[in-house]
């Protein structure tokens, strides 16, 4: 468990504003992460990394010259907010373009790349790599679905070295895609993690086990097997690495043997002295490797392996000096102290000018939100306690941070006399931005495309609402990855919206369709509600990572059913 | 518990060479140790560092430039034995002398200070600086009983940048001496560690508890409190390093937050935010400040507070550049590869002139010890469990190990012709070489003792075997620091020596009083053996680190009653 903490909630800001006081020769904080405290030229490339906290040095850690310009932290294990992305990338902005890289989960992706999309909006062009080098969690032919693990510090340690030597864009990116394309990570957990304020780990693994293929959130291992002795774990890993190796790929290679938090040096020392003999076996010439601790998460138990296959190009960029937290490689002269930053970054809250009806209907669309933030505030213990049956038990204060943010943001926006289009998109900003995380991302998309379907002049028929909420539900499904079955907010989503469509289709008034859609959510997110106390905490590790999602079908019901009775 | 494992036995030896392989940039091995593997000034002062393996990067990890020249290593929380200090110092040794720092633990004061004199008999000159920086194991007008625990790296750190600056011996020592009398830690323990191979952690700490004041092996704490949120346990932490804050100390402090093993470095992080403060509040201006993994035991839960306060001589040198694994300071220009070592020290193994009287003792010496080592090696796994009740179970272990290797060294010494001195001073050296740990170490210097009431030309009298035992008695009392009662070999060597001389003073010969001896010793030792089945493994911290120490008494015991067997 975590012993040193004071506040559960606070504890990954107050982390990173403690790593900041300590590595202030190299990094400073700013709202929702931390920028290089040294001078950087203008004109280069920012290389922009992040994702949830719990994993130091990773992000944080990258920071610092020939690495990173920028991280983005969140809350532990959850992914940082659009806005805190999009807010970090423009104080790390240089001028010339951004490149952002982090290890390919759902929330991460949605939330980076709407703050990729907002940025390229402005003008600023800024690019995606996402890290996929774990090779347990898809197969060879599906790598763009694989997640990112201990990759992280060889593909990015490479990007930020060719962004610092002055590359281009398009050169950045394209190296960086290659960095990706060459490194293959494989894991094993001793034991799961907790987190801070928790009691119990997230996952357990039994006495005399090891799980592999383990990621680094406690997501679901491959299998389970005995315990091995150094000589067979060693075996394992490299085999299973190199099982993976990437076509026409060299013999030169960067290693990083990890350690997840709670797996000692000596540990790993002592794999180190079986794994190297396997890997020089196996033809590979050996480039400046490393073993410690890199990529944890929190105090797992545990460990993981990354190869990546050098060639010409990237072995000089692994080679490069850097001096960051996470990695010291070489000498940098020393360096200039860089010149104050913005406090903060402003956002333009003017509103577009709007018709007296569509006015109203964002009055309307403001008591809604507000009645579903009242609704999720109240049912905030209940819906923890349900995700906490499969989840992490974050999900009621994620959806009740979220939405009274949206409250807040609907009502400022209808008192500014917001039409409803702005109305909505400001409520589904401010839910994004606050409630952070893959849930907050999802609501935060699933509103937003909402209301590219109204308008701020013209007042929305129910065929138009329908219209909407189906692209919404596209949307979602669309960019979430996920389809009704999946024990997300999908299934109540979808029966909401085909009921709401088909009713209207028959001629029911939008008030009656949307009552008769929010019963059929109810009625779909009980069914999956049902599921959850059986399964309990015991429940094998495939189904654990989904309970999340289930508790999100639950309050989606909620809100629809809260919202059908607004007037 | 240890996952990534081998064998227990080669575990400290195995993490060594895996962990010179990957830095081997930095050092490389030696028996016993590592040295720099770059290039070092002839004339330079050497600094020797070391102890017990498993608190990476502590010791191994200090060596680098503008750090430590070399660390001897010993196995897991066990000191290295004499030998092994000697020889990697013979290795470091550059011709400017050699200072050896390390953390004033009963084992590493024996061994280091054997290796010292051994050194200083063929000219070299070597100095010892003892750290003693924790503030909860001795009082403050008893600072040289203090124990050493994270304030090895700051006196370290300093002693090694005054050596690469090419100070003079004297100079090294006294700054060195300065740095760890300017130097304070204090800790506390969350959870317990576990030796490789072993189930259970060596102690355990209540849920929602703390213990105060622990070391870095286990050893007893002062009390145990409710566990704090991180406000009060930083304050704790603040409150006692200051509370013993040298005479005349300035206000500028080198500080190092360390995380025992398994508390995370966010823990860390989060818990700096509320030093930092506390630390500035008192007037202090903080230089520098480290916090991570820096002097861990094993997985341990615990962190520590550490302060230097630094004047115009010690400043520079915690802030000069370095390079090692532990720490990296600044830049260095690029190292030049140190030349080839030799592959081992090559010891002199001829035999002085003896006469014929002497010799026969001294075939009935090797006798003896060939008839102790076959004792205790039948013992070796009931002395294990004995101690295994008590303290870590290998003392069985390390006794088997150390009289096997004397009585090799004394049927060689008596086969090439040795006197009665020679061929037990060569088992004495032989038995604290193999044996390593503190037992080891005492065993040796009792032994070496005994020896030096003998001579190669003339047969002893009982008058004089008696005196030799009586001499050894003394300065194992002495020198290991223990008296009757403590439950410790003494228990039974005191009785044993007592009992000799009055059956030799009252006539007896030396067999008859030799085999009265032996009982009496065998007495105390099963008085002190019947004691630790009810202590068992949950009695209170405080006793639980005797419990090694017990073991010690019946494997004398053992011994006495052996070799009164012996013609």
């Amino acid at each position: 468990m975590t012993h040193i903490i004071q506040n559960p909630e606070e504890f990954a800001e107050t982390a990173l504003a403690g790593y900041c006081d300590v590595y202030s020769r190299i990094v400073r904080p700013v709202p929702g992460g931390v920028v290089r405290s040294t001078h950087s030229e203008k004109g280069k490339v920012a290389f922009v990394v992040g994702g949830g906290s719990g994993h130091f040095p990773t992000f944080s850690g990258f920071v610092g010259r020939g690495f990173a310009d920028a991280a983005v932290a969140g809350d532990i294990f959850a992914s940082p907010s659009t806005r805190l992305v999009y807010e970090v990338c423009k104080m790390a902005d240089l001028g010339g373009g951004i490149i952002m890289s982090f290890g390919n989960y759902a929330g991460d992706v949605l939330n980076f790349g709407f703050a990729a999309e907002r940025l390229r909006a402005e003008g600023i062009d800024a690019r995606i790599v996402h890290v996929t080098d774990d090779v347990a969690s898809a197969p060879k032919d599906q790598i763009s679905r694989r997640r990112g693990v201990a990759g992280d510090i060889p593909v990015c340690k490479i990007t930020g070295a060719a962004a610092d030597r002055g590359d281009s864009l398009d050169e950045v990116e394209r190296l960086s895609r290659l960095a990706n394309a060459s490194t293959r990570s494989f894991g094993v957990a001793f034991g799961g993690c907790t987190l801070p304020g928790a009691i119990e780990p997230l996952f357990e693994v039994k006495t005399g086990m090891m799980a592999l293929g383990l990621g680094i959130h406690g997501e679901p291992g491959i299998e389970e097997v005995p315990l091995a002795p150094a000589s067979d774990l060693g075996k394992l890993l490299v085999e299973r690495v190199l099982a993976d190796r990437p076509d026409g790929s060299s013999a030169r290679v960067a290693v990083l043997l990890n350690g997840l938090g709670t797996t000692k040096y000596e540990e790993l020392f002592v794999l180190w002295t079986y794994i190297k003999p396997l890997l020089e076996a196996a033809g590979l010439t050996l480039v400046s490797p490393i073993v410690g601790e890199y990529v944890t998460s929190l105090n797992m138990e545990g460990c993981s392996l990354t190869v990546t296959w050098l060639d010409e190009e990237l072995e000089p960029l692994w080679l490069a000096p850097c001096d960051a937290a996470a990695l010291r490689v070489g000498n940098l002269p020393d360096a200039t102290p860089a010149a104050p930053l913005p406090d903060a970054i402003v956002v333009d809250e003017t509103v577009p000018e709007s018709s007296e009806e569509s006015r109203k209907v964002g009055e309307l669309i403001a008591r809604g939100v507000k009645a579903l933030s009242d609704a999720l505030a109240g049912a905030e213990g209940e819906l923890g306690r349900i995700d906490a049956q499969a989840g992490d038990g974050d999900h009621g204060h994620g959806m009740a941070r979220g939405a009274a943010a949206a409250a807040a943001a609907a009502a400022k926006a209808a008192s500014a006399g917001a039409g409803a289009a702005t109305v909505l998109g400001r409520a589904s900003d401010a839910w994004a931005d606050r409630a952070g995380g893959t849930s907050g991302a999802i609501w935060g998309l699933g509103l937003r495309s909402a209301a590219l379907g109204l308008s701020d002049t013209a007042a929305p028929s129910a065929e138009t609402v329908t219209a909407a909420v189906l692209a919404s539900l596209e949307n979602v499904m669309a960019l979430g990855g996920a389809k009704v079955g999946d024990k997300t907010l999908i299934d109540a989503f979808e029966p909401f919206a085909k009921t709401l469509s088909k009713r209207v289709e028959a001629g029911d008034s939008l008030a009656t369709a949307w009552e008769k859609a929010a019963k059929a959510a109810d009625e779909a997110a009980t069914a999956t509600a049902q599921l959850l106390p059986k399964l309990g905490r015991a429940r094998p590790l495939a189904e654990r990572s989904k309970g999340h999602r289930d508790a999100g079908a639950v309050s989606f019901a909620l809100v629809a059913h809260v919202t059908s009775k607004v007037e």
